[in-house]
């Protein structure tokens, strides 16, 4: 199912538009030139609508955030709605500051977003924005003591995924339903990665058995997932739930291939570039045969 | 005759101010330290002219521009031309918006660059900045129709050449003949990169044909050679033309060898790398037998 | 030693909080994933400091040093100080402008570090902002003509040490001695880095060994190593002196292995690869074996 979604990549040639953060910049800008698709930075306000008006999708990320670049933001989105791009936003550490959970809860009401993308941990504090803190008890926290009454949460670990979020098996009925009220309430698609990837538009939920645990040893593996969305989203605006889970399954598929090219000096600088490497070779076969996925 | 241009440089280490974007920027200093130059970035306005006055060359790039850096650009600009300092514009994206086209225009206006860099793509945005228009319908466009009456015909397909721009051998003599036109009127070397490079001062052109088509999938490979031209300048001052052409040379001789390295599981990451690291290793010799080129 | 050093890093998993340049953050947020711990970089002064708290330590550098995020290094400095996380100053580029110079010298005013650390050019533009020219000539300086009735000596030549500022046995009694100066003047371990690492505070110094010359032709092993040494600080907060040194004797054995693994072909780009794939793969154990130092 997903090789055509790749096919269409790579016929289409997408260019995408980032407005991104400095730590992983390039690397996003590898990854889509990898997978077919065109980059283009851009985070002035001077040009950021201008440029967007030029590209086929959109990808706006918290990492890194500043200020200055707020306005762009907003008005490279208002852009991308008006001319019906797929928008991806990356919730990179949106619970780490409340300067990251507002800009985000800003950015989301005044902009219709088609992918929203973070770790387990982070559409955890996605749902505090969306105020479904208590979805979270009742679904997913293990935890008899209720934070439902406390303030907003933060801080939490930084940018990636504090420990005890991981997705289990066991647990991942509840992180299912999870999602889909996420998807539902801000009426978008959530794509949470991890160990399990969840993607959902609020009805179904793909659940993503793909990856490799040594990614979360590479800087902005998740930068460049949601770069490499906003490229399949744009060469696939018609069925955006699956295209984002091609991407997602992509991703973990070329995990696994970098990680099977490893020998024993190797160490997290390789298997970057080897990642990188793999989806510059993936085929639309390949990404068929080792996509591991179930639908929910 | 660029072997003596190589030695030069790995000689005299010429020290690289670069004022450019954050998506290549960590490219742009490893190139710099691997043929054989110092890098530094520095783009404050607070230290840009200072900066620049203890370098050898400046190289400003307009990819990722920032309302921030223009006066950072325009202050180390007029420095380092009252200390005779080769600079190299690079046109990231000049017909992507408006911001960079203008932003362009102030530049050429005020500082007098020594070499201004883009593909073909680029350089035909350039031209409309110098009032050549016209040339570019009489020289390299095919169609029927003209555009010379149109408003500025941005937008551009982004940092990227657009697909109808590529340069072949049939169309070599009309560019050829753009480039130098484009070149005598901005009174400085105009290099056009493509799968044949031009590089001419308005008199002279070089064709180069050095290079693979593979590079087009790194990001950041013309920022590259705009950092390296700045150091193989800097090193040769008393003929920038030549050394502009072997700059452009030595890249693509290194495109060559890097992708003769590559094995059957090896993609755009691993050749990133393998171009860095012919780079370092290229020697006088070596340029001088793979450079393939010729005078027009 | 070291070893142990190395172990509470990996059990600690550390996050480092890093407002550093856009040049190198790929490789620092790297590096630190490598070797145990956990990067987060934010540098907005709406944030700063709130990302601070969440974090084991922090890590300054003035590498491509905006005015937009002095507020925001002095905001986390005061809010690591208070909360007692080891900070590390990285002084990148100090004797390259008057901006960097007199930035450095209002961030060491204003907060407490616990390591200052430069290459031995920098170290010598960090004494005269603690006063301390006059220990320059008396210890280090060979030129017969005093230059301590000069005018600061800016600029040096960038960000690279300079060729005469190279630590040999044969200068090492003096460079000690002037490094323990500039560590008491400055109430803070001070490491200068080179082809002999000197680290000390005040008392104690630490004369590392370890490290290959072909470090210096990759971008960014200096502010790599600066956050790894936050790291081994804030996992080894009681004894930061060694912790430092056990980074530093880390960075410089990663250096070795990795150019053990070089093959013809490879340059200064596979190299870089390298040295992150050996501070992924260094056991406590075999640092322990590769470290190289003495006490003086």
């Amino acid at each position: 199912m997903f090789g055509n979604f790749l096919k269409n990549l790579t016929d289409r040639k997408p260019l995408i538009h980032s407005i991104t953060n400095y730590v992983t910049a390039n690397d996003c800008a590898n990854i889509l030139l990898a997978c077919g698709a065109s980059p283009i930075m851009a985070d002035d306000v001077n040009e950021a609508a201008e440029i967007t008006s030029i590209c086929d999708g959109l990808n706006l990320s918290l990492g890194t955030l500043s200020s200055r670049v707020i306005p762009s933001m907003l008005a490279a989105g208002a852009r991308a709605n008006s001319l019906g791009h797929p928008i991806v936003l990356d919730a990179v550490g949106i619970g780490a500051s409340h300067f990251r959970l507002d800009t985000a809860s800003q950015l989301i009401s005044k902009i219709k977003f088609s992918i929203i993308k973070g770790n387990i941990s982070e559409i955890k504090s996605l749902a505090i924005v969306l105020g479904l803190s208590a979805e979270i008890d009742n679904n997913i926290n293990n935890s008899t003591q209720s934070d439902r009454h406390k303030e907003i949460p933060l801080p939490s670990s930084g940018v990636d995924a504090d420990a005890g979020d991981t997705v289990t098996r066991e647990q991942l009925d509840g992180t299912v339903r999870f999602i889909k009220h996420c998807a539902q309430k801000a009426q978008t698609i959530v794509a949470a990665t991890g160990a399990i990837d969840i993607i959902s538009d609020g009805h179904t939920a793909f659940c993503i058995y793909n990856g490799n645990p040594m990614m979360s040893r590479v800087t902005g593996t998740g930068c460049q997932l949601s770069a490499m969305t906003a490229a399949y989203a744009a060469a696939n605006p018609d069925d955006i739930l699956t295209a984002a889970t091609a991407a997602a399954a992509a991703m973990g598929a070329c995990g696994e291939i970098a990680f099977e090219r490893l020998n024993t000096q190797d160490g997290s600088a390789t298997y970057r570039n080897y990642i990188i490497d793999a989806v510059y070779r993936l085929t639309p076969d390949e990404l068929e045969r080792r996509a591991k996925y179930e639908i929910r």
